[in-house]
This record gives C-alpha cells, structure tokens and sequence, in this order.
C-alpha cells in the first residue's frame, strides 16, 4: 500500500456500538442493528448489512487489446447487465486464487498473470463489502465451468468500446466502470506492458457484432 | 447514454420473483426475501437490500489542480476514510440537486459547473444501489452546514496524489477511487477544460501537510 501521508491520520472520535442484534441472515449476508454514537456524539440507531464474501473483479485484456465482458440477468436491477468477470471470494482464500477461478467459471480462461488494480470498499454507508480488482494478461483458454444459477453470453469487445460503453452510461456495473477506468490509467501510465498498452488504445470499434457469442 | 450495440441486447430469460417478504426496513434500506427462478430454471432462495436512496458522489477539482477530501469515521468498516463528498440523493429530486446539496453541506462549496461523470450500480449481488457521480468545477466557498451525525475533516490535495492514493490502495471508498479514475480520463481525453486538466496533470504532490484542517 502506498505511505499514507500525515493529513490522512484520523480525527476526532470513531463511532461506538452497542446492543448488537441480528435481524437477518442467509447464505451470503447478515444484518445487524446497533445502538451507536456517532463521532458528534449524537446517538443514531444503525443497520449493518455485513457481507460473507469479498467481492472479486477480473478484467481480462487479450494481446490484441479486446476485453472479456459477460453479459446475464441481475436478479437486484432486474435487468440485463454486461460486466467484467466477478465474484465472491472467500474470506479464508487468497483474493487471487478467487479471480483465477471466477476466470475460469465465468469467462474458460486462464491467465499467465494476475496484476493487482484496486482495492475498494463497495457501499460504505451501510454495508461493509470490501474487494479486489484485477487484470488478466496473457490469457489461454480452458474448460468454463458455470455456477447452474448463470446463464452467461459472453463478449470479445475492443477495449476502447468497453471504456465508451461504461463512461457513457450503457455498461453501469461499478466494478466494471472503475476497472476500465483502472486500465486506461495503466495503459496510459506504464502500468501494463508497451504492446499490450498500445494495442488498447489503437484498436477500433468493431463494425460488426462477431464479438458476442452465447453460450 | 451511449447507443447500445447490437451484442449487449439480452439473451435467455430473466430472473423469476415470487412470494415477497419484508424481513426487516429501517430510514435507510429494507430487506425482502423472494422464491426465485434462476433465468438456468433453477430455484434460488433471494434476500434484496434495497436501498432508499441514489449514492450520490461529487468530485470538487479547484482551479490550480487540487480536489477536495474529506475525512470522516465509518460505521460501517469501523474505520476512518477520507473520500469525494458523497450523500443519498430522494428518488423524487434531480440528482445534480443532491449534488449542489452534498457539496454545500460536506465541502462549504458551490460550483459555477457540475459535470455527469459516471452512472454506476454500486454492489448488485445483493442491493440496488444505484448512483451518479459529478465533478464540480468553478467553486466558490459558501457557507457548510454539516449533517448532526457528521464530524469532517476537509482536505485540499493535488489531484496526481489523490489519484496515486487511490490506486495504491490508500483510498479505499469505491465512488471516490472510480471518480477519480474518471477525472483523470477526462483530463487527457479532452472531456475537461485545458487549462484545468493541465494544471491537474502537473501539480505536484505538496511536501508539506497544510492542505488538511478540521473543523
């Protein structure tokens, strides 16, 4: 992590907690309500939605500068969504081991290396699911395995189309936005290899929709 | 929004939803479990945390370069982050309103411009969150008037460190690490004023702490 300078060092007093209370719970999350003060000391009544996994996002960029997205159906929005591979990782795993596998769940592939892009906290105003992006380079295909609740499409798209859709508003997955966000940054500061780079930010919209296959 | 490609139309069916239950609801977020079917036909068990309001975050960047931070305590992490003024924006107001309203409350700042930079689903497993995010420019200090359970600090830094403490993971808040990973894209794709993007792109990392006061 990079050195935190001295004007980030905390201030003032940290929220407290009493009376935990467990309200929900299911396989994936839990939901607790708190007797807590805030930093004010004004006393407020909170809802924690605790996450029993760390969110994993994996963008993986081909040498010819496309990129792997998969489209499916979200049961929060329900709505059609493209994303970058994703999934949760355990808590007792190491996130990249989670992304290798999501790697090759989601999307048949795998990769010659894994570099760590981002650390994030999703929704810090009432749950507390952290994750971990990352970028797949020299990647090889393999045997998909999908999870029997997904029923994936997936989608070879030029970088720069992938980057347009989520900046302009028609991809809206937060972990996918930020990571080709994340990779832009990368390309354009030495992040990631010269040829790869290049390839990115050369490579044109497809005038076609050969990019796209279901499966 | 960006035309949609022909590939991003939806394929297979969507998810099915049956027998709603509100399991729990607070000010801020109520839960539902569902009988779902899967769009594979498989039946699935589902808990939504839907959310009762627009994530709404707001990335001040001054004339010279420098974007605002602010610092405060997070139940939720049990931590201290510092991130771009962000807040719940009602269903029934514009999100630029909810905007101008954080960035007056969180920061003492009106601005002459407020940017769309990026809509974004924050954490769709689980919730519906869904957000926008803008960066204000042309600001002047008004007077703040901070939320009773709010205790802020403010901090202005040169948007290169801002930028490299996200990437290296001193950052953490998602909207703040994605917002400013957009901020930087505009500036070198010609998507902010020349003048600011320059002066974005050369500031240097300040040696010394005064851009940090508490109030």
């Amino acid at each position: 992590m990079t050195d935190t300078p001295a004007w980030m060092s905390p201030k003032g007093r940290p929220w407290q907690r009493a009376n935990a209370q467990r309200v929900f719970e299911n396989h994936w999350i839990s939901v607790t309500t708190y007797d807590a003060v805030a930093p004010t000391g004004r006393p407020a009544h909170y809802g924690l939605v605790h996450m029993k996994s760390r969110a994993i996002g994996v963008l993986p960029i081909f040498e010819d500068g496309r990129v792997l997205l998969v489209g499916q159906h979200r049961f929060t929005f329900s709505k059609y969504s493209w994303e970058i591979p994703e999934g949760g990782g355990r808590f007792d795993e190491a996130p990249e081991d989670a992304a290798r596998r999501e790697l090759k769940e989601e999307a048949g592939l795998e990769a010659a290396q894994l570099i760590p892009a981002m650390q994030f906290d999703l929704s810090n105003s009432v749950t507390d699911e952290h994750g971990f992006g990352y970028i797949a380079i020299g990647l090889t295909e393999t045997q998909d395995a999908p999870d029997d609740t997904e029923d994936l499409a997936l989608a070879r798209v030029p970088f720069r189309e992938a980057l347009d859709l989520a900046t302009g508003g028609a991809i809206t997955d937060m972990i996918t936005v930020a990571m080709l966000l994340r990779a832009y940054h990368m390309a354009r500061e030495g992040g990631l290899p010269r040829l790869l780079a290049d390839a990115m930010m050369e490579c044109a919209i497809s005038p076609t929709d050969q990019g796209a296959r279901s499966r």
